[in-house]
């Protein structure tokens, strides 16, 4: 078991990563003030694991909400089934929410736990590779619009991060992919060290090893406490951690929602990133090749969908939450482990990337 | 003109009170970081305020938003008219958000601020006398719940609050009465010389005298601001501005939101604390007696409708936010210009109250 603490301040909570972490009452109890739970989950997650959590809260009120899964219902609609649980259970002010699944799962349900009564607290059980290096930790959460995901949201941080490894043996082999894009994203921006160990670790953390998976999240996880405590609410350097995301947020919009899993198109925008910031000649070719081969031996796209052309992601990165008065800013790599946010790029290696 | 300001650290921000305030750029500006604004209002202040305000923009990108008017449009889907105009607009991180208009369009306005790319800014600029002296002061922003009032929102400031006294010639009678009312509440909670001060200024109030009505609004910011500064998150103490406010709820959800005005179910519901503070033995008959009168005094009703029977009140008093593990806490006064957020009370006094 490795514990890890995000340094927020009177917000500030901690991570703990370990197998077998669901049926420990412990992992819980410090995190829960009244008597009232609710647990979040969708109807992949909740055959698996939903029971399990239930027997570990024993002795506490527990409200399930079980909603369909998937990026395609992160919206409103499906926000509304948490309020109208809460409100028909009665949940008070002092009720805790557990969000028991994946990125949307834990999107949704931070942010119906920010906006209910004005705020209640939750606690983040992420049972994906992808959602426990990333979405879980930071506070980000909120639902799609249909002109532009996460749209409509806050930030609001959770009281406990519990990440039982233990869940991603019942996890599609894409979705492992998928998470060790974003794994791979915290070596690019930061740490070149890390993408050496991935470079030799990724035949182990394909096939799920315990002790490399546990160090694998650990080590994301630190890297983003890290950034997101210099930066809660992304004034500035916490948008580094989206590498890769303005072009991947751009295919997964014009492939709808749900098509590409959001990791993978991650990965291939994180690929258009590498070639950009090849072709400003921030990194060396050979710098960019490599990095490429580290995200194809993920198993990961390298390429953005055929169908895309350069006037799709012009309109669509247009309404980027990165856009500052009409001006597209990017994540590029100056160095590899050093990722800068700015809008002094030459457009027109921003055109052959996209072309 | 006078100018306050609520202290809550690097939330902190100005009310500003004055005659005209609406045709000075000045009063904006400072607040305005970015060249794109949002003016959100509805179809009652839109053809009163618009244009003015729109003139007193000049040089900046300005979209408006007008909603329908009333309680009965504070919801989710009248939000994502907000919601939508921002995107079609391509609006950005920094944008500004200006609520024109009453407590609806001020909390409604809140939220889409708060919740709109995980938090833009937006400035209060409440037309109503009950928004000037209530709800556009302390950052509770939301919308409303089919089971409840306000069930859903955020709390978030804004950048300023500015407050043009002349926007109250054009206001119905009615809801002068209904702005009276939140100022009463602050003297019956804590301060008695304010109260006392009423007692001899109310028909100047009734009048509209510029000078009264703007010392009205002062003080009763005043109030307000301490009380929030103390307890920006409703923790404890700032509890204590919901005087009469839980009975006062309980009436408007039972008529039917935007059939009883807030203010007036605000007048019957503080009739119905003093009453049980009096059987509490808290305050006195004389005392009680006296507010009643004052209360009846700004044209306010002083019972529920006689339609309500106990009944209502205790299924609809059970969905109140001070609820705590199944306990409903009221506000009541310990003594006059003393209120107290308490579950310590006679369930008999209580019933008769309701009864």
């Amino acid at each position: 078991m490795q514990q890890l603490s995000v340094d927020l301040g009177d917000r500030s909570y901690p991570i703990t990563i370990g197998a077998g972490l669901l049926d420990q009452a412990a992992s819980f109890t410090p995190h829960i003030v009244g008597k009232q739970v609710c647990v979040v989950t969708d109807d992949t997650v909740a055959p698996l694991y939903l029971e399990r959590l239930r027997e570990t809260l024993v002795g506490y009120r527990v409200e399930t909400v079980v909603l369909p899964t998937g990026e395609a219902f992160k919206n409103w609609l499906t926000l509304q089934q948490i309020f109208d649980a809460l409100l028909a259970g009665r949940h008070d002010r002092r009720t805790t929410l557990i969000a028991l699944g994946g990125g949307v799962i834990g999107d949704m349900t931070g942010f119906a736990a920010a906006c209910y009564q004005r705020g209640v607290n939750f606690i983040q059980v992420p049972t994906t590779l992808l959602s426990q290096v990333d979405s879980s930790v930071g506070g980000k959460t909120g639902i799609n619009h249909p002109a532009g995901k996460n749209m409509i949201g806050a930030f609001y941080q959770p009281q406990a991060v519990v990440i039982d490894t233990d869940t991603l043996q019942t996890l599609p082999r894409r979705e492992v992919s998928a998470g060790l894009a974003e794994i791979i994203k915290y070596g690019l921006i930061r740490d070149t060290d890390f993408l050496l160990w991935l470079e030799q670790q990724m035949p182990a953390l394909l096939e799920l090893d315990a002790q490399t998976v546990t160090e694998a999240i650990a080590r994301s996880c630190q890297i983003k406490a890290a950034v997101v405590a210099e930066d809660e609410r992304e004034g500035g350097v916490r948008a580094i951690l989206n590498l890769g995301h303005t072009f991947g947020h751009a295919i997964e919009a014009h492939q709808g929602y749900g098509q590409w899993l959001h990791g993978e198109a991650v990965g291939a925008g994180m690929v258009m990133a590498l070639q950009m910031s090849a072709r400003q000649r921030w990194i060396s070719d050979a710098d960019a090749e490599r990095c490429i081969s580290l995200i194809a031996a993920a198993g990961l796209p390298t390429a953005p969908p055929p169908t895309m052309q350069e006037d799709d992601f012009m309109r669509l990165m247009a309404v980027d939450k990165k856009v500052l008065d009409g001006q597209l800013r990017l994540v590029l790599l100056k160095q590899l482990g050093h990722a800068v946010v700015t809008a002094d790029y030459d457009v027109t290696a921003l055109r052959a990337t996209l072309g």
